[in-house]
């Protein structure tokens, strides 16, 4: 296969949505690879470079599983595999509504702690639901993509240490790698993410951190899955360095090579990055219109803004997409559709790349 | 992104393994595509346009699941969906063994109908199991690709449409689009691949045929699953074109190009030229080695074949892929490892190609 030109659009839509995001072209480019067999050394040798670069990246000494499939399958599994009979799902959303609704399809005791849309978890009332009664788990998402919520999975964490037998399972697929959080440290039992938000990669692949607790409960369930079961990858890692079943493998080349950006910039630092253009983005909103979510638990890496300006955002979207090939989004499900945007500032972006997104918007707005 | 050079391996290792098979150069490159939004009209356009191809292709009234995820992920889903406690699992080898782990995995009571290794599934066998005691669904490989049998579906099929209410939950991964096979005549209710086999697509997708009974079935089951679940799926395609889960944007694109070249040669067709690969392959076997499998039940894509000159296998392999760039697999398992090796035949393989590698063994071998 000669080197050749390759045809890729010169222009494109930069993506400020909340993933999939904008995945660099070398990175895209990365996957121009030709096939090989998931059972050569090869793939042991791609698989386990980006394992424990993900450790490395992560700062977790628990096991880390990458999986072809989305986000929400570790939602699944880890609800197949943690939990026998009850579980607490904590609500305050799209998304955390998700994880209570996959709990229910699979046929468990789901109790909701719910919260209005914008409002974020609060400890003490986890405390209190988990005192009443005795759960397998807690579910929380760490933040909630439809309302721009970042839960404090911290002081969370630090209630969960007084339940040990409830297992703590966090969504943190809008979040992680973009929004600093100590794993280990938090009473975490299983976390996981999309790789297409701010690992900024091409969706497909998702990414989740077991802790030896939940593996050993994974381990021994009477039921659980297998294609994204926790025990059963992470046994297969262990013990050859490999997937159970064949996995994307153009996928997980070019997350070999966006993950060394990553650990050259650093969790910290991308953690960092993510909060600068957070509080420009906040600053700008608060100028302009207002913050939708409650204050104190603004998203590190999706804002979304009250239309306190009664712009009509859709035909705002349109026209910045048209003008500026940009593209923003709109405010999540019916309710919130125009009486709200969101500005995705995650994975790759900069605070100059943020900066021309809310110039566009001012200028097409008229403002 | 200004159009330019783009860095692919000249030379690389051609794959007669049973999968990953070669993927084409143009659909690897058609990867090179940036990233768009998963609730776009471009999304929407690309994902109805590679369901409806794929329906087209294989000449099915079915629902049809593009899913991100290995096949396996499918054999899981279909379980939690259609079975409620019973499933008889036909098994004749690992794969097939791994659909009855899988559902032992799932909690359901598995009842297995095993068959010796390279031998064939047999429908009087299905009849009388199926007569003895009720099962919710009835699991069988279509292509065992651990033994390379090829299990006569088509007349399995014709005792299961004496069992109605047991669902006929069909594992292809290895054989749809090399093998053909008329979906909707023979009372097949799920039937699903992985597109790394005989549909010659990088790995990371899975195709799932579900008839409108395993659809209502996952409907109105008490319990089922989310992520690759088969009403979920086909509920949010009716209603939206598009996947509940972000899907694997880049595969789909590279998707929607080899399925138009499936579709330029026709299913009947492709199937012919895997049968003449087959019959190739197999009258080699015969002239320096034997057939493992049963005789009349050879699979169509893949071949394997009995060690009758006590050759070290695994030197050969290595020795022929060392000399010319193309490697076949050994015997699947410990028992077979050395007893036996494989000859994938299937995507984009041709007569000529399948030449060139009996060509390089009888080389290496010095036969």
């Amino acid at each position: 296969m000669p080197s050749q030109v390759v045809y890729v659009k010169d222009k494109h839509t930069k993506l400020f949505i909340p993933g999939p995001t904008e995945v660099k072209k070398e990175i895209i480019e990365a996957m121009n690879e030709w096939m090989f067999g998931h059972r050569s050394s090869t793939m042991t040798d791609l698989f386990t470079t980006i394992t424990e670069d993900t450790k490395k990246f992560l700062g977790t000494d628990h096991h880390v599983i990458i999986l072809s499939a989305s986000g929400t399958a570790f939602m699944e599994s880890s609800v197949m595999d943690c939990v026998d009979k009850n579980v607490l799902c904590s609500t305050c959303g799209s998304f955390s509504n998700r994880m209570a609704d996959i709990a229910e399809r699979l046929g468990k005791n789901v109790d909701r702690l719910d919260y209005e849309w914008g409002t974020a978890v609060k400890p003490e009332d986890v405390r209190e639901a988990l005192e009443k009664k005795e759960y397998d788990a807690f579910t929380c998402v760490m933040n909630e993509t439809s309302t721009g919520i970042r839960n404090p999975l911290e002081e969370i964490g630090e209630v969960m240490k007084d339940f040990p037998d409830t297992m703590f399972l966090v969504d943190a697929i809008s979040a992680l790698g973009g929004d600093y959080i100590d794993i280990d440290a938090h009473g975490i039992d299983v976390i996981y993410t999309s790789v297409q938000k701010a690992f900024a990669m091409p969706p497909g692949l998702a990414v989740c951190v077991v802790n030896e607790e939940a593996y050993q409960r994974s381990k021994n369930a009477s039921s659980g899955s297998f294609y994204a079961g926790l025990a059963k990858n992470i046994d297969y890692y262990k013990k050859k360095g490999q997937t159970p079943s064949t996995p994307a493998i153009s996928l997980m080349i070019a997350y070999r090579a966006q993950m060394k950006r990553m650990l050259e910039e650093g969790h910290k630092a991308r953690s960092q990055r993510h909060l600068d253009m957070a509080e420009y983005t906040r600053g700008w909103a608060k100028k302009h219109f207002d913050m939708f979510p409650e204050e104190g638990y603004w998203s590190q890496t999706v804002s979304t803004i009250a239309n306190t300006r009664d712009l009509k955002i859709e035909e705002l979207r349109q026209e910045v997409n048209k003008k500026y090939d940009m593209l923003f989004s709109n405010g999540y499900g019916k309710q919130l559709k125009e009486k709200t945007f969101r500005i995705g500032h995650m994975g790759e972006h900069t605070l100059e790349s943020v900066k021309a997104l809310t110039d566009a918007i001012e200028d097409v707005a008229g403002m």
